[in-house]
């Protein structure tokens, strides 16, 4: 694989625009449900997935660790959480990044062969993607939660939601992922930490299809409750909707030598981004959170460092770029309205482009910011912003907050080649 | 009934904050369906619907002539839409206002007995209100269509939608109407001319109790396509809530002597508007459109004066009254996002209130501008703006357009008593 920083081509601007061409013009659909093992191989194979850059058992974060023994548990492979630790502390369970095989996950990010993903294909390119379902909020196995009660919800996803959600998105056809967000967007949605708007557009895209070819309208019924009651259920879709674009701009042969950011993703140790058509990871330590809105009595003691692959959504030109788009963000992680402008305006400075799909009708629909430039982060000294979710740093805690958090410069620096801030 | 102009009480202030109390905390619910005529006992007496201030059957402007004449057929009072117009042309067909029996209804605003109708319950005042549901878009009655494909449509809302709602609404539970227009306004709908967030929400809200309870799947599903499908279908429920509050408030005996607009609407032939607690109308003729736009090729010349009930959100401080929160309507009604915002900041001008539950992020969370004083705008002269659907002047033609119409001044100076513009 060509390294483009330590071998410049001549065009960096040439391949950063074809890059971002590749990523705005991407256009996933949704177009049913898989059995992840049917579609991910290695997972048939024992491999269980994680966030963000690889990272070795043995430094499992806490809410990582809980997820990954929930997995276990929930896929037969040991009897209780007790069990799959030790199992995972022997090392006798493979882990593997979710970006080795081109997907992301939130938050811990975990993936086994049993479970349910979203299949989504782009049309223009053919590539295809795939992610968990939203399993809901609260105690959950994406915050590290592995309770009875989380295996039950992940068997009943398995068994009941996924083959309904199947069967109706086969009805009603490719659903426009990227057409949702663009709408979502102009409806206060960042598509990241808020996601009410698309989540409601998706339940009224859906409803009848799931009403009718679900067996019978109990279990329509008990699908719906499921999607509607779940404010982040369009969180998984929207995430993976701008992997996919990434994955396809970094697949474009003409985007080498770019400099563009095609992932951000933490595993709750290290966070990681990768550049161009590179594979290559530039890595900080996971940063904690500095300001965020705390739940349920929570404060940042009972955060866990930073994790997951939801800031696919910044790399896209949502999440935190979009800010300006979604004042009522500002209920869920902190900050006033002119924060979040300022946050947007802030991000046009180290971004290539404004996104021809996604605009901010109160900027005059003006595109966001799309396309981080490490050599515009080295040269002005400005990081990127992500919004974010916290969980709690003992496993089985679930959520704690949410907030912003403004990443940390190095790995942008050593990807640009330049140690140091200037000008 | 005290006239609050001829006869002032000492303390028109004192009035209008206990209009504007009781109208800002009236909390309408849907709660079920039922048929108009078992709610609204003149219709069963052969009495017609329409909208706007009362008006004579030889005064009808042709898309309430139309409409009122597809309701007749419907009814199975005339044989075809001639006979109809024969019966209405000879007097033979009684006409109501709909604000006599104290709803509303979209654009010629038509109700006939057997129509079913949404039924809204104010749980503080214990008073109701009924709208009849939105029929979708393209040749509708509202508009003036009457063609053998419309009466089917209705038929179709009666004997299968209607019940399916209805069972679905007492399995949810009363929903709270404000608070989806709330959340609405947070996603860009102004709850006159943008129904998309609420519309979809509600769909979220009401998805799996439709599949639940209705006969079967193939059922709930033609229910849910109706109405998903339908941009506007919230509207009727928008303008209907925003109705009982206004009659929450008009009823209110402390609101004797109040200078607050309680009605806006239109016949189509005047414009008529309704102060306090009265129950006077003070009108002006219809006005014609000025800006708009047009839709599939037509122009203004095709456009009929304004008509309906619709205005009865900016009396609640919705539509274009929120105008600055809902910058995407401008795609719908023509304008900038700037004039939008200068819509909204004029409002604020000759209003007595910012509303308390409809918040605008983008103005740093500020209420929208409530309780149009009469005399604020004989005092600055400025008019009250509303946004506004245009049917064609044609009967059957439907609509040909959408914008922005600033109202006739006079019947605001008039309700006043004070004929002059000043200062």
């Amino acid at each position: 694989m060509t390294d483009p920083l330590t071998s410049p081509p001549v065009d960096v601007d040439g391949a950063n625009a074809a890059l971002l061409d590749a990523m705005i013009d991407a256009r996933p659909h949704l177009v049913g449900t898989a059995r992840a093992g049917d579609v991910i191989p290695a997972l048939d194979d024992g491999v269980l997935l994680h966030a963000g850059p690889p990272l070795e058992p043995s430094e499992l974060s806490g809410p990582s660790a809980g997820a990954l023994a929930g997995a276990l548990v929930y896929e037969g492979r040991a009897r209780d959480v007790e069990a799959a630790t030790r199992l995972l502390n022997d090392g006798a369970v493979p882990i593997e990044s979710t970006h080795s095989h081109g997907i992301v996950g939130p938050m811990t990010g975990v993936v086994s062969a049993s479970m349910p993903v979203f299949v989504l294909n782009d049309p223009v390119s053919g590539l295809e993607t795939y992610v968990t379902i939203n399993e809901g909020l609260g105690s959950v196995l994406r915050f590290g939660a592995n309770s009875p009660a989380v295996i039950a919800r992940l068997a009943w996803i398995a068994e009941v939601a996924a083959p309904v959600l199947d069967r109706a998105l086969r009805e009603h056809g490719p659903i426009d992922l990227v057409g949702v967000q663009r709408e979502a967007l102009i409806r206060g949605d960042e598509c990241h930490n808020r996601n009410k708007a698309a989540t409601a557009q998706f339940v009224r895209l859906i409803a009848a299809d799931i009403a009718r070819t679900a067996p019978d309208g109990s279990t329509a019924a008990s699908v719906l409750d499921f999607v509607s009651g779940n404010d982040h259920f369009f969180l998984n879709l929207s995430m993976s909707a701008c992997k996919l674009a990434a994955e396809v701009a970094s697949a474009d042969p003409r985007a080498i030598g770019s400099t563009i950011v095609t992932t951000i993703a933490s595993n709750g140790v290290r966070l990681g981004i990768r550049v161009g058509a590179g594979a290559q990871w530039w890595t900080a330590p996971a940063p904690l959170p500095h300001e965020a809105r705390w739940l349920d009595g929570h404060s940042r003691d009972d955060a866990a460092p930073l994790v997951g692959d939801s800031f696919a959504t910044e790399v896209a030109g949502l999440g935190a770029f979009a800010a300006a788009g979604a004042p009522a963000i500002s209920a869920y992680v902190g900050g006033t309205v002119a924060d979040l402008l300022a946050i947007t305006d802030r991000m046009y400075g180290i971004t290539a482009r404004e996104h021809a799909t996604y605009l901010i009708p109160h900027l005059d629909y003006r595109g966001t910011p799309v396309g981080i430039d490490v050599r515009a982060v080295a040269a002005t000294g400005v990081a990127p912003v992500v919004n974010a979710g916290f969980a709690g740093r003992i496993a089985g805690t679930g959520q704690v907050g949410a907030g912003v958090v403004t990443l940390p410069i190095e790995p942008f620096l050593a990807a640009a080649g330049t140690p140091e801030v200037g000008p």
